[in-house]
């Protein structure tokens, strides 16, 4: 039978999704527990990877077993088996041709950031210090701006081998409460880096050192603003990932 | 001249405030910062301790020094000598009498906790899990009983040496969103492990294995009630000090 299952990580101590040669993936400890629960050398398909060091609330998963487990309680055996900061939150039996990567219509991360003058060590973990004085009504129209179907050559780091760099973003919010900060981003898929990417973008839109033309200019010419960064993984999660 | 400082701090791995003889101190590793900022061997007083694990937002210290760095500028100083867990956020100048324990007014704390049937490694550094199915309600008119002044004796921990039992609760909030709760306490003054020993309670009330009367009787008589649990360390935040 195939499970399909929904996975929570804190990626601070992993190498990313992918099972590396060197270091140790979340790929890598799910099936290493699979195999001590059922003794089945299985590999597992993810959603899609996630670097080094970036969290997920509700990466996916999809797997073949021939296990007696009910499918619906797969996520609690296998549980007793997973460290800390690995965790199955849920299991359920799918069609036998579900593939957790190729089926996958949307993705939603969530890119994390705090407001401050200095660094606070509660927040580190999970979010990005960035200094106060942003215009935040500048970068939701920024935002905006990259919503719809774009060519994001310019917002992807080099090095993917991809045969296109067309995606589609459904929605991209930014949102200010007190002094957190939180871009949103919903799409049919994201090429190598480039949500980390897009914030460093809608972050220097906050800041007064890109502007909207420099946004249309990027998905225009496919070029990369030197303006820009690429924001730190630890601030990135993958929130949900829809069928 | 004397100079107040508000740290905040990840306490997870700390053994606590306080300079033991083994295991490593918030308030050694801020006193040996000052050591290789200013040369200075100074003793720092804290609000009051913390213990091992648990976390603090504003937690205030007062020390003497005859550095010429100007006060209100001495915590960025201190930062770049701080670990990445540990931070002062602000510096001032005080009148040479202040005592950051002595003249403590009121201390607020947090405590978070996450309702869920599975352990969820994103919520697990700063908060602890709790089953569904709580009486949001009937917690908080069990916090509303101990607010005032009580001897709280059947709600701290054996093993500590206090001239009396008696403290001041000014305010306690359940406060429940989503699937995020939190019990903040305001008081003059709290007991070894009074806190987390009133969370348990509390808890407890929620889970129907206490009622309003236990909690009289508890003040009343001074007597532990063992259906309540003293809750983890790794929940608590001290959240601010008052002067």
């Amino acid at each position: 039978m195939k499970i399909k299952l929904t996975v929570s990580y804190d990626g601070t101590n992993y190498c990313g999704w992918q099972i590396q040669p060197n270091g140790t993936s979340v790929q890598g400890v799910i099936e290493e527990a699979i195999f001590r629960l059922t003794g089945e050398k299985v590999s597992i398909t993810g959603s899609g990877r996630t670097d080094a060091g970036v969290h997920a609330k509700g990466q996916v998963a999809s797997f073949e077993t021939q296990s007696k487990i009910p499918p619906e309680n797969f996520y609690k055996a296998l549980n007793t088996l997973l460290p800390p900061d690995v965790k199955a939150v849920k299991s359920e039996l799918v069609a036998d041709d579900f593939n957790a990567c190729r089926n996958a219509k949307k993705k939603t991360y969530t890119y994390s950031m705090y407001i401050s003058d200095v660094e606070l060590p509660l927040k580190e973990r999970y979010s990005v210090r960035v200094e106060k004085g942003l215009d935040v009504k500048k970068m939701k129209k920024a935002g905006k701006l990259l919503v719809g179907e774009h060519d994001f050559k310019s917002f992807c780091s080099t090095g993917s081998e991809v045969k296109t760099t067309v995606r589609k973003i459904y929605s991209l919010k930014v949102k200010k409460t007190k002094d957190d900060l939180k871009i949103s981003i919903t799409g049919n898929g994201f090429l190598y880096k480039m949500v980390r990417s897009i914030v460093g973008v809608i972050i220097a839109v906050g800041q007064g050192k890109l502007t909207e033309s420099d946004i249309t200019q990027m998905l225009k010419t496919g070029e990369r603003n030197l303006e820009s960064k690429t924001f730190p993984a630890k601030g990135l999660t993958l929130m949900k990932v829809e069928y």
